[in-house]
């Protein structure tokens, strides 16, 4: 049998899927490369020492013949922050690039543990006009890709940072709170701050609400919590949304969302559709991930685009006539 | 280190080799989707089994969880003998790809490890028409990408099938045989020829005269062997070189030509271009591929470019500009 069935998380692309996911991939790498940002490629494979300190079982690992743990990249923003700090790549530069990155899930209900990206990452450059930057080439990028309807939601790294720091948890509860922020569970969030009370517990059991329009949301957020690098967070995000409020007419913030890598240090954004489960882009400014690689701090921002959640997104509105339809348009 | 280090043979593309790797996938996909052959994207990873009933040592293995043992996929056409022997997909087709394979070479001379294909499949089409076709394919995926110099060099399947089961050798003797043939050693060949008689010994011990000019090479063989296969392999290089003499001018063959791929059955062949090292694209007719899946015999013809290869014929052609260059012509 397993000559031909797949392992877990692994598909076939064929006709439609396979022709208009190629078409999502390249006018989007075309419109980033025409907009200057410069065409980059990293290997599939890395040392597992890129993506972390510790081995993280939702990674792929092999041994190779000499005995170093290797991984199938999870995400091609820390290859390209080992690119910066070890190669002579000046910057202030402006990157993108497109290709697959791994995730193991076991569940069986039909996950990609193989996704494929497009994405940018903006380095060196001021971190507000880096930020204008990016959300201006992924809302070009979605409309390219001919997304009609999308929703940037905002957030603050230093949110979840002080929560964690603060309440100094071990792995075990750390993964449980992030489960009940994550489900925006308010009885559970209530249940666990009563076992681990703090100074934050009016704003983390309130924060299953804080999601929506952007003034309201802030308001109520500050009204929450006095922890200073929270409202500094909440500025932060008051300041970009004002700032790109003509061009991202309709922002909203959610600020409950886990940042969905560990490098984030700033404004956190992610790109929601109706009715598609997994944001279209998740992007934020990492200016430390340098740093792990031995290089000095700098502004950065980036942000990557799920081609598969955009395909679901415009699968309807397609009509594929076979192996021409990509010519007919 | 391992923060900064690369695993062997892994390698970052940046500026220009990226950009123009990725503009030579680019056209050739988009020539191959406007030719009609349909898109098809296979998974990175695969059981084992897929590629052959043996580990073989120079692929990318791992264990997932369920201790399913996985490889990176190192070539592709295998998965998509899988996909059209356990899929509802009907015969005749034509499949085009374009992704990443996996070759595991130790050596520190800055091969790569992971390359980048592209390449079609067509299959369950009378033989003679899907030869031409995909030699046609070729020849327009050459030029889409830039190439000015190329030379199309041929073979049969059958020349090495009929040598090796006709020696009947053991694994080790077996590889020693194929590197004094990939080495054209004609004192190799002697030797080994004295050490293992057989009726071939003539034309094992001229193989490496054996290429060039396709007529020329053709008289010489039909005087070193009776071997009714053979012979008949010599006829089908015969046929098909003449019905494309108009669109392929100038062929060659070469005898000594070992299979890319253990899958082949029928004419095999390859593009060169000059002071490349690597073939720009190998291909042949592999018909018996499907019934290692357990599907029925069919008449397949495919091949596979190799992206890295093209670009180092054309990169002296291109002035790259830095990241608008793709814009500009």
């Amino acid at each position: 049998m397993k000559k031909t069935t797949l392992p877990v998380g692994m598909h076939d692309k064929l006709f439609k899927r396979a022709n208009v996911t190629y078409r999502i991939e390249r006018s989007i790498s075309d419109l980033l490369i025409s907009r200057g940002f410069n065409r980059i490629e990293t290997p599939t494979l890395e040392h597992v020492e890129v993506f972390g300190d510790e081995i993280n079982n939702r990674h792929y690992h092999l041994f190779d013949k000499t005995g170093n743990l290797l991984a199938l990249r999870p995400d091609i923003t820390s290859q390209i922050g080992r690119v910066i700090a070890s190669t002579r790549v000046e910057t202030p530069i402006k990157f993108s690039y497109s290709g697959k990155v791994f995730h193991y899930n076991e569940e069986m209900r039909g996950l990609a543990n193989e996704l494929t990206q497009a994405g940018i990452e903006i380095v060196g450059y001021p971190a507000q006009e880096a930020l204008q930057s990016a959300l201006k080439a992924a809302q070009e990028a979605l409309v390219a890709s001919g997304v009609q309807d999308y929703q940037f939601e905002f957030s603050h790294a230093s949110i979840m940072a002080v929560i964690f720091e603060t309440l100094n948890l071990d792995e075990e509860q750390a993964n449980q709170l992030a489960g009940l922020i994550r489900d925006k569970s308010i009885t559970g969030l209530r249940m666990f701050t009563q076992a681990n009370p703090s100074d934050l517990d009016d704003f983390l059991t309130h924060l299953p609400l804080l999601f929506g329009e952007t003034e309201t949301v802030l308001t109520e957020a500050r009204e929450l919590t006095q922890h200073p690098q929270i409202l500094e967070g909440l500025d932060a995000i008051a300041e970009l949304t004002r700032s790109v409020s003509d061009s991202l007419p309709q922002t909203t913030v959610d600020l409950a969302q886990l940042p969905t890598m560990p490098y984030y240090t700033g404004i956190m954004f992610k790109v929601f559709g109706d009715k598609i489960p997994d944001a279209f882009v998740s992007g934020g400014r990492y200016d430390k991930l340098f740093e792990r690689f031995g290089a000095k701090e700098l502004t950065a921002v980036g942000w990557a685009i799920d081609i598969d959640s955009v395909y679901q997104a415009i699968q309807d509105s397609i009509v594929f006539e076979g192996g021409n339809a990509w010519q007919s348009d």
